[in-house]
C-alpha cells in the first residue's frame, strides 16, 4: 500500500513542478522558431499576464526584438501592456523609430507617456517625430507635465460635446464612431464651450431617459469637480476617497480641458510610489532592478548606494579605533559591541517605519518633531531598559562580572533610546528638506546609531575598567 | 527695503505653518463642546480626507466616541471611510454593539466585513447580532471568505434579472429604486437563473438602444467572464490585467453568483500588500502601528520582534567569543568586525529587495533557486571585490600592515558573495516554505552574514597572527 502524501511544503519539485517551471518561454522562443505569427498571438493571448511577463523577461534582447516584429504592432502593444514599463521601454528603445512609433499608437496616452518618459531623450525623440502629427504634438504635451500630478497621470480619450448639441447628436456620434470608442472607457460626457473651457459633466445613464431633442445644456451638472493640472498624488487621492467616481476633468490655469484621470491610475502610482519606498529602503536605488538587466548595470547601480555606506561605516567604527586600549583590556567587550549597534539598528528602523508610514498617510506632518519625539523617547526608555536587561543580563551570566553586565545593558539601554527617539525624527526632518526618506533615512541612522553605541559601550567600560 | 525671502527647504517654522499645524483636531474638539452636530457635518465635510483621519486620530478615545454619536450613523459611517480600517474597527469596537450595527449597515459590504475582520471575534459577534437579520446572515457568510481571495473582496450590492424580463422592466425597476441604488456603482446588471446561476452580463450602455420591449436575454452577454469566490489575489489581478472591466461577477462551485468583485477593491489590496512587506521588513508585525496606539501594545509588539533578533544576534556574536585570543594579539581587527557584517548586510539586503519584487511580480518562481544563485553570485563576486578592494586599502593605509589589509579585504570580499547569494535565494526559500519572506528574510540574513563576516575575518587573521 502506498503512504498518503504528506500536504507539507517542501522544497523538493515534482515532476510535474520540474516541467511547468521551465514551460512558458521555452514554448515561447520554440514558437519563433517555427509557428506563425497566428500561433503566436494565441499563445500569448492563452496564458496569464504574469506568465507573458516572465516570459518576455527570459528572452534575450534580439529574441525580444524579433518577438515584437513578429507581433505587429497592435498585438506586441499588447504584449507590452502586460510587462512592467520599465522592461517595455527598454524593448522599444532597441526598435527602429518607426516600428515604435507604430507600437505606441496603440497604447493610450497616459501609457505612451510614461514608456517615453523611461527612455533617453534622444531616443524619445526620435520616436516622436516618427508618430503622426497629432500623436506627436500631444505626446510632446504631456511629456511636460511631471510624473506624479494631474497632468502626468491623465488620458487625453474623453468625449467632449457642446451645451448646444442634443441627445440624439451624441448617439449618433456613438453609432459612426463605435469603432474608435471601443477604446475609449466612456462613463461621462464633458460638456466644453468655443474656446475648450469646461462647462459640465454628463453620465451616460443620463441620456437614458430624456426625450432625443433634449440640449445637453439642459441635462449636464454644471461647474462640475474638476482637478488642476498641477495637482499632485496627494491631492487626487484625496480627491477620489472624498468622490466615488469614474474619472475627473482635468483643467489649466483658464478652466480648458486638457484631459481625464481615472481612479485606476490613481491607484497605481500610489502602489508604484509604495514600491519605490521599499526598494530604496532596501538600497536599491533609481528604479526597479530585474535580473534580467545587464550584469555590469546592476552592480554599478548597487555599488553607487553601498559607497555611501563604506564611508559612514567607515566614520563609525573610528570610534572604535580611538579606544583601541580600552577593548585590549577588557577583550569582552568586543563580542558586544556589534550586537549593540545591530540591535539598536533594529529598533530605530522600527520607528523609521511608523514614520514614513504615518507621513503617508498623513497621521504626522513634517512639523511634529516635538510630538513625535514625546511618543517615541517614551516607547525608546521602555525597549530600551527591557532590551538592556535582557543583553546585560547576558553579559553578566557569560562571564559572572557584574560590571560587564552593567556597561553593556546600560548603553544598550541608551543606546535604544536615541536609536528609537531618532528614527521618528529622521523622516520628518528628511521630508522637511525635501529629501527622500526611503534612500536615506536607513544609512543615516545606522551610523548614528553605529556611533552613539560603540562610544557609550567603551567609554562607560573606560569609566571602570580595572573592574571588568 | 525687505530682503526677499529665500524658497529654500527649512526646518523653522512660520506663523502660519505653526497654526495649521494645530487646527484640525482642535478645531474638531471645540466644534464638539460648543456646535451643534450640523456644524460638526459641516467641518467634516470641509476638510479632506486625510485632514479627516489626522483629526481623528488625535482625539482622545472618549471623544472619538461622543464625535460618532453627535453625527449618527450615515455621516459617522461616511467619516470611518476617511481614517484607516484599523482605526474604524479600534472606534466601533468601543460603542453599544447596536450603535455600532447601525453605522455598519450605512457601508458596503466589502467595508463591513474588513471591519468586523479587525475585531476580536466577540466584539464582531455581539454587533452582527445587533443588524437587521438579513445583513447579519450576509456578513456571517462573508466573514467566511479569506482576506485576500475573491470572496473577501466582492461586494454584494449588484443587480441581477432575469433572461425572460424586459428592456422596459429593468428601467421601470431603476426609476421604483432610484434611491437606494443610487449607494450602487452600477456598471453590469447580471442575469441568473431561479437557481441564482449566472447566464449572463449585460452593459448599462446595451440598455441605450434596443427596443423597450426586448428580452434580457436576447441583449445579454452569455457565458460572461466570472471569478470562482475562492480565487486568489494575484488571479484577481492577473484577471483584471487582461480584462478592462469594471467588475468581476464571483460565482461558487455550481456556479450561483455570490458578489462581484471591483478593479478598485483588487488594487488597494494589492497597495495594502505592498505596506505590510515594507512595514514587516522593518520590523513592525502584525499590521499597522500609529502613534494614536496605546503606549505599551505599541511597545510589546515591538518587542517581539526584537526579541527574536536579539536571541539571533547572540548567536551569531559568539563566533567572536571563540576567537578573543586572536582578537587580543590584533585589536586593530575589531575595528573592522562591525563594518564587515554591516556592509555584507547591506548586500545582502539589496538581493532580497529584488527577489521579493521578482517574486511578487512573477518574474521570477520559487523552485528557480539556482537561476537566482547564478546571478547572484555573478554580481556578489563583483560587488564583493570591489567593496574589499575599498575597505582592505583603508586597513592596509591606516595601519601601514599588507596583511592587515588582505585578511580584512579577503573577508569582505567573501562575505559579499555569501551574502548576496543568501539574499537572493531566502525569500524563495521561505516562499516554498509558506513563510512571508518580508519578516524573516532580513532577521536570517543578517544572523548568517554577521556569522560568516566574523569567523571569516578572525579565521584569515589567525593564520596570519604573527605579521598583522
Amino acid at each position: 500500500m502506498e503512504q498518503p502524501k504528506l500536504e507539507d511544503p517542501k522544497l523538493d519539485f515534482t515532476e510535474q513542478e520540474k516541467t511547468e517551471l521551465t514551460k512558458p518561454w521555452q514554448e515561447l522562443s520554440s514558437l519563433m522558431e517555427e509557428g506563425s505569427s497566428e500561433q503566436l498571438q494565441e499563445f500569448l493571448a492563452g496564458i496569464s499576464p504574469s506568465d507573458t511577463a516572465l516570459a518576455i523577461s527570459r528572452l534575450k534582447a534580439e529574441e525580444q526584438n524579433r518577438l515584437v516584429t513578429l507581433l505587429g504592432p497592435e498585438d506586441a502593444a499588447e504584449m507590452l501592456e502586460d510587462i512592467s514599463e520599465v522592461q517595455a521601454a527598454d524593448i522599444i528603445e532597441e526598435l527602429p523609430p518607426e516600428q515604435a512609433a507604430a507600437i505606441l499608437e496603440e497604447l493610450d496616452s497616459d501609457h505612451v507617456v510614461d514608456l517615453l518618459g523611461e527612455m533617453d531623450e534622444e531616443d524619445a525623440d526620435a520616436i516622436i517625430e516618427q508618430m503622426a502629427p497629432e500623436d506627436a504634438e500631444e505626446a510632446r504635451q504631456f511629456l511636460k507635465y511631471a510624473p506624479d500630478t494631474a497632468g502626468g497621470l491623465m488620458i487625453s480619450e474623453y468625449l467632449d460635446f457642446r451645451s448646444s448639441q442634443s441627445v440624439k447628436d451624441v448617439l449618433d456620434d456613438f453609432q459612426n464612431n463605435r469603432e474608435e470608442y471601443a477604446y475609449y472607457d466612456v462613463q461621462y460626457l464633458y460638456i466644453t464651450d468655443e474656446q475648450g473651457r469646461l462647462e459640465g459633466v454628463l453620465r451616460m445613464r443620463d441620456l437614458l431617459f430624456p426625450k432625443r431633442s433634449t440640449a445637453l445644456g439642459d441635462l449636464m451638472i454644471a461647474n462640475p469637480f474638476k482637478i488642476n493640472v498641477d495637482a499632485s498624488l496627494e491631492e487626487l487621492e484625496n480627491f477620489f476617497e472624498d468622490h466615488d467616481l469614474f474619472g475627473v476633468p482635468v483643467v489649466d490655469g483658464e478652466g480648458r480641458m486638457l484631459g481625464v484621470v481615472m481612479p485606476e491610475a490613481v491607484e497605481s502610482a500610489g502602489q508604484e510610489r509604495s514600491v519605490k519606498q521599499f526598494l530604496g529602503f532596501s538600497g536599491i536605488i533609481g528604479g526597479e532592478e530585474f535580473r534580467s538587466m545587464p550584469l555590469l548595470s546592476r552592480c554599478g547601480r548597487r555599488l553607487s548606494w553601498l559607497s555611501l555606506n563604506i564611508v559612514l561605516n567607515i566614520a563609525a567604527a573610528s570610534v572604535i579605533a580611538l579606544y583601541t586600549d580600552t577593548l585590549a583590556a577588557a577583550i569582552a567587550l568586543a563580542v558586544f559591541l556589534p550586537m549593540v549597534s545591530d540591535m539598536s539598528g533594529c529598533s530605530g528602523n522600527q520607528a523609521v517605519a511608523v514614520s514614513m508610514r504615518e507621513l503617508s498617510l498623513g497621521l504626522v506632518r513634517p512639523a511634529e518633531l516635538f510630538w513625535v519625539l514625546g511618543k517615541e523617547a517614551a516607547l525608546g526608555l521602555i525597549n530600551g531598559l527591557a532590551l538592556g536587561l535582557i543583553l546585560g543580563g547576558v553579559a553578566f551570566l557569560w562571564k559572572g562580572n557584574m560590571f560587564l553586565g552593567l556597561v553593556v545593558g546600560g548603553a544598550l539601554a541608551l543606546n535604544t533610546l536615541v536609536a528609537v527617539s531618532m528614527g521618528g525624527l529622521i523622516p520628518l526632518v528628511l521630508k522637511r528638506l525635501k529629501l527622500d526618506p526611503a534612500l536615506v533615512s536607513s544609512p543615516l541612522l545606522t551610523t548614528v546609531t553605529d556611533m552613539c553605541g560603540f562610544f557609550f559601550v567603551l567609554s562607560f567600560a573606560s569609566l571602570v575598567l580595572d573592574k571588568i
